[in-house]
């Protein structure tokens, strides 16, 4: 198979020649094998794995690797202008005449140069909550069927090519996961967090159609786009310094509207700063400001961390035990998956209000999207039937271990970071030169950049990437806190405890 | 490959019988050997077309035909039991113990169980609109990357990991086939056909706050999902005898609310019947009624067949060049993909109402679902770029051709049926033995069934349906119309013209 890649890279080479001969053949064919070499050793990066794991920090499990390459030949790789050229939108536009055709590249040329970039932009990657590792090379040959899981995952449908037992399999995991009652839960594999976060606020308001919306400023985008779509009021409540949302102004906002429902956004994990809502205390903020049971309906957006927290040693428990109504998690964030996907899990009578029967489907509409992509359902099994609840928690061990590591590295160095308590999104100030923000795919907010560990950052790429921080910062200076209050001011606040660096 | 393939079926069938030694081994291995040289006759498909074609009617594309099988082994094959206890429940449960995870069958034998059901399942298919054929295996590689189109196709994000020049290359080539003004259009590859009509519902909600959603009653429920997502006032519009709203009645609401502005959906083939609404005689409505362009948003569900009509000769023009607003299609319907995936298509100042900045993707917010599986588009674009234009056309007209043979087969058998015009959907009486219906997983409603010609249905896999159906029918007897003007009662309606069969 590999030989195989390899004559395929080297017929990309010199079709490249072809049509570029500007651009030197050995220099891109040298790229192209290295880049090859690195391709097929991660085809058995299942036995390789004991030379590397001497490198790393903590008891990773097997999958707490990447395999996309932590060393600083594939990391320095830029993208040659061969592949710039055969990437460009001229390349790649679908011809409508055969005039138009004869002047494009071959689509195999195209599909070379679009894999190496993909390997050159995984390998360098940490800014979004993505594990960009997983073995699925034996669900290749599932990519000839058009997987379709209409309808509802518990309900058959008369279409056949599905994938609902395994969608059932995964969704009756996180149920025990967090604890649902085995007789009043219903879920889905979705298409992402934000799909999620629809649909939990969706089943809020057909639960409560004049409910108020309160979430914290740090939300995740998905959740007041919601609102906005089903037309539903929001109390935006303001974050303490580290992220979570403002207990006692939530406080003095549920007592003001007490007259209306209250419909509960609660980050379990903030996307920027990876902030976990105190969950107990907000339901014990509804309980003292005078909010019945059936007054509210608590969602749950646990779009990366409700998959770790009960992996966590003594940490909090999200679980269906609690008053609460639904929990979202996504898919390809700490389990990894190719295609961006996730879970929504609610109590079974909430799913009543929305359910249609749709003869057409011979199965009852329950879900946003009708059809669902069936592989993404295939993937999550896969993944979580071959990790095993062991592996899983030595991912997210290692995912916080490492995090620790990058954080100290960091304060070492001077940088300003934190890491909240129960995250491993290290938060730190926003590197000056923008091109090092777009080489690592760091994710940013105002004057701040955070980076999420992930299985696939090992502590060799965490080094590398303090290295060239710390060269780049030499060179570009550092960035200046951008007004009074703003992310990066936060940073520096003594509330975070010792680990307080930099600007100091 | 195929040797491999060969081998893991083996290692399944022994991983059966040491599980289940009921079960006769030779006869799971010559089952197992059968399905696999089907599979590994499919890797061939291209160089093996021509032994075939002569049983094809029309002038087909190389892809118009059904690698999946029109034989009557393939077809005649039901699920065997050790393949059904592996893909139980039970059997695909994740286990949360090492003492649960000891009980399971291995995922590799699971797995090879279910791809010989997929195999069956998609051989025996003939009743949603999904092309089931399609040659992908040189992007399967590609399943290593998390391949997530962040934000706008058009606006770079930070992550690097993307295949959004895929998109917009898609994007582009739909807008040149429906004659947007290259200036003035947007879009973006959907998640699924839903997503389409949700988006597109939103633009004109956005719109128009307070318009009414006029459409007629057998529009897909996404638009009526929609609608109540939104908070949207609706008027459903009643059909004719085939489908096609009654333009007389939309005529009488619209002149009966005129105070208020009005959002159109337009059928491009309706999910039942295949009805195509008249777009232009809709507009014509708009304007006799008093509509000026500004008081009405029209959408059109193209969800089939507006990948279609472009490729009918003397069809009627769906294009941007009219005073219309958006237009959706799937990916996985005419084109064929392994997951289900669309395009929206819109004019670009409506895009401006919703778009929103994300500081943390460094991008804007301006599609429904934040993350977005970069796999579809890359699917979508190979598919229409190793296909192009003629390769599209072709099948088309082996779609409309073999419907024709489809339904001209079952009049010669008396068997009510029915084919509209601009279609590949051919309506006939509901089956009256639901075994049947499940085994060619037909879609239903009320007392008709459709079967949708895709290009993976031959004229061989017809004449296989047809023989089976009467001898079912001999068996079983027909189904009588279930109430005054049912779907049955109409589709022996005089006004279909000569072909009306059947019930005669």
């Amino acid at each position: 198979m590999c030989s195989t890649a390899l004559r395929g890279l080297s017929s990309v080479a010199s079709g490249l020649v072809r049509r570029q001969s500007a651009w030197p053949l050995h220099l891109h064919v040298r790229n192209a094998i290295t880049l090859r070499r690195d391709f097929c050793a991660r085809a058995n990066a299942a036995h390789a794995l004991d030379d590397a794991s001497s490198e790393k920090l903590g008891s990773a499990s097997p999958w707490a690797t990447d395999g996309w390459g932590d060393s600083v030949e594939i990391i320095e790789q830029t993208m040659p202008d061969a592949h710039r050229a055969l990437l460009s939108n001229a390349s790649v536009a679908i011809p409508t005449s055969s005039a138009e055709a004869g002047e494009l590249p071959a689509v195999s040329d195209i599909l070379g140069a679009y894999e190496a970039q993909l390997q050159r932009r995984t390998a360098r990657h940490l800014g979004y909550p993505y594990n960009l590792d997983y073995q699925n090379r034996e669900l290749d040959r599932f990519m000839r069927y058009s997987i379709n899981n209409l309808g509802d995952p518990f309900v058959p449908s008369n279409y056949g090519v599905h994938s609902r037992q395994f969608e059932v399999a995964v969704v009756d995991f996180f149920a025990r996961l967090w604890r649902a009652d085995p007789n009043d839960y219903w879920g889905y594999v979705t298409t992402c967090g934000t799909e999620g976060n629809l649909y939990g606020m969706l089943l809020a308001r057909e639960t409560l159609p004049d409910g108020i919306v309160y979430t914290s400023s740090e939300t995740h985008y998905s959740v007041f786009k919601a609102a906005h779509y089903y037309r539903q009021e929001v109390e935006v409540i303001p974050t303490l310094f580290n992220g979570q949302i403002d207990y006692d102004a939530l406080a003095t906002a549920l007592r003001r509207n007490r007259g209306k429902p209250a419909i509960l956004n609660v980050n379990i994990g903030t996307t920027v700063k990876g902030a976990v809502d105190d969950l107990d205390r907000i339901l014990r903020t509804l309980s003292m400001t005078g909010y019945e049971r059936e007054d509210y309906y608590v969602h749950c957006d646990g779009a990366l961390f409700a998959m770790m927290m009960p992996f966590v040693e003594y940490a909090p428990e999200l679980s269906f035990q609690r008053p609460i109504d639904s929990i979202t998690v996504s898919g390809h964030k700490m389990l990894g998956c190719p295609m961006p996907c996730g879970i929504a899990l609610t109590r079974r009578s909430h799913v009543r209000k929305i359910e249609r029967r749709i003869d057409y489907l011979n199965s009852v509409d329950t879900t946003i999207m009708g059809s669902r992509n069936g592989h993404a359902a295939l993937h999550m099994w896969h993944s979580l039937r071959t990790k095993g609840l062991e592996g899983i928690k030595a991912e997210v061990a290692s995912c916080l271990k490492t995090a620790v590591y990058l954080r100290d590295s960091l304060s070492a160095e001077g940088i300003t970071c934190q890491l909240n308590d129960l995250s491993s999104t290290v938060i730190l100030e926003r590197p000056a030169d923008e091109r090092f923000v777009k080489r690592w795919q760091l994710a940013c907010e105002e004057d701040i950049a955070h980076v999420v560990v992930m299985p696939n950052v090992t502590t060799k790429k965490v080094d590398i990437f303090v290295a060239e921080l710390v060269a780049m910062t030499k060179q570009h200076g550092r960035t200046a806190p951008r007004r009074e209050n703003s992310p990066l001011t936060l940073l520096s606040s003594k509330a975070w405890g010792a680990h307080r660096a930099g600007h100091a």
